[in-house]
């Protein structure tokens, strides 16, 4: 049946955790990555090397390298954003470094304290680092689709900037919908475009469900020749009591979508559909994904 | 800059309101279809003619027909199930009359109490009826894309009931996806074969969130040539603290997706979310639409 595989990467741990109000200790963010990789998951992002003070749910970024299963066949991504962070994810097991350059000076500047253009000089130079210590590289293009503070990005910029992380050569580029502003016919250009360029390298794409335009996004990118897709268990990131929900697109709503199209995944639904009700216990909030509450379809294997 | 049209019709008043746990007298559901033209909506689903008894949300729509505004440009739909429901819309001044046919037999023997060959010879009988009386027809064939008791739809009936229901030549074909299954892979088989097989009526879709699918489906739609596409202010029908969310797509995140795609739908969405906010607070309950948290992109017109 399945014309087509799609990746799909579970960023809960990271993007997701970092979202929420409660910090969850070292034992139960590995729980949480032990299931989603029971449900079939082969990749996700488990760690942010930030600093503690900054993002308090990322602690300890090493004590939870350091305890994870490496006999299960999944590839956990670090997340870094300066030399600190690459120095400290180099003395742990983590397979790929990813890292990430805004495509929009003044939110570069907010984020990471310098502007782009430096960013990308230290993108070359640490992915070169990462590269020499066998660790597996990615490059996000954060905002790709808008910015908070400069409002528009221009897709020729991002293209551009595309050109510029790709000269270090990463394993895969990747664009993010960092602020959820993303609409389908942009996904559709903008990944069009970047396959046209770089038709050897993997892409991947990052959406966020702020304003329901996550999973037309999603659909747009498998269109246009994404190979992997990010997404949250539960959708968590996005606190339905918070005043704006963030939250990236929910994996069991994603995995949903891809398999009544006949795209494999390999993951188990059931099992996702478990890990997000598990994941609602331990957060203590209902989570925005939608699945666990309206169920699958069809309803029982009875009815297939 | 607009390259298409795409006319959204607001069925919050009908669809919307009826899963509503609070009841809303006439002069509110006055006041929403109301603001729902005042923002630039032009065709409505504003009543349903069943017995109160059994959803007494829709009670006295013969009340709210006398009490609406003819002089504003909308064009008013009033939901038919049967010859007593259409006795009843045609002494009012409603604009058009649309009925629907279940295809599955199950659920339209549950919903109508007859089979699906029965309601399509019922709506030939009513079409004519409607018609002669003056009135716009349409007709729409629910749970086309997979039903609650017998699981999966088969296209190629779906098509079959279309070739039945067309012979009373409507003024548009419709297809629902009732229960939230569908996925956009099944959403463009099924429109682009619609549209090959009646390429000069127009198609309208309406579907429901329930799976977090609905505006990927919408933005599936609009590709494979539909012209209409139903949505509810606020995505309401679907009630956050209800165990299984069923409300149609939100009309403002929806037309946020079109309007930022470049597609023209007449709709101004800050005065969509402000009555979205309103019916919030007429419903007492926060609604499931995600553009009113947070917030239009660009922010602000200066950063345009």
């Amino acid at each position: 049946m399945s014309e087509r595989h799609i990746e799909v990467v579970e960023v809960g741990p990271r993007d997701g955790l970092q979202g929420e109000p409660r910090t969850l200790p070292i034992e139960r963010r590995k729980a949480f990555i032990d299931r989603a990789v029971a449900s079939g998951i082969r990749r996700l992002e488990v760690a942010s090397f930030v600093h503690p003070k900054r993002v308090p749910q990322m602690a300890d970024a090493e004590g939870l390298l350091e305890a994870l299963d490496y006999d299960n066949g999944a590839t956990y991504i670090g997340l870094v954003l300066n030399q600190r962070g690459l120095d400290r994810a180099l003395t742990t097991p983590v397979h790929e470094i990813g890292m990430a350059v805004i495509a929009s000076d003044t939110y570069n500047q907010k984020n990471q304290g310098v502007g782009t253009a430096e960013s990308v000089a230290a993108w070359w130079q640490m992915a070169e680092q990462a590269r020499a210590a066998g660790k597996r590289i990615s490059v996000m293009l954060s905002s790709a689709f808008g910015c908070p503070f400069e409002g528009e990005v221009p897709e020729d910029l991002v293209v551009e900037l595309a050109h510029a992380v790709m000269a270090a050569e990463p394993d895969e580029l990747a664009i993010a919908d960092s602020i959820g502003v993303a609409v389908p016919a942009q996904v559709t250009r903008l990944c069009r475009r970047l396959r046209e360029a770089f038709p050897d390298v993997p892409l991947r794409c990052h959406f966020h469900n702020t304003r329901n335009t996550g999973l037309a996004n999603a659909q747009a990118a498998v269109d246009a020749g994404a190979s992997s897709l990010d997404a949250s268990i539960g959708g968590i990131g996005g606190c339905p009591f918070a005043p704006a929900a963030t939250g990236n697109i929910p994996t069991e709503d994603l995995v949903y979508l891809l398999q009544r199209s006949g795209v494999d995944t390999d993951v188990d639904l059931e099992a996702l559909i478990k890990t997000s009700e598990w994941l609602a216990t331990e957060l203590d909030h209902s989570l925005p994904a939608l699945l666990p509450r309206a169920g699958l379809f069809p309803p029982a294997p009875t009815l297939r």
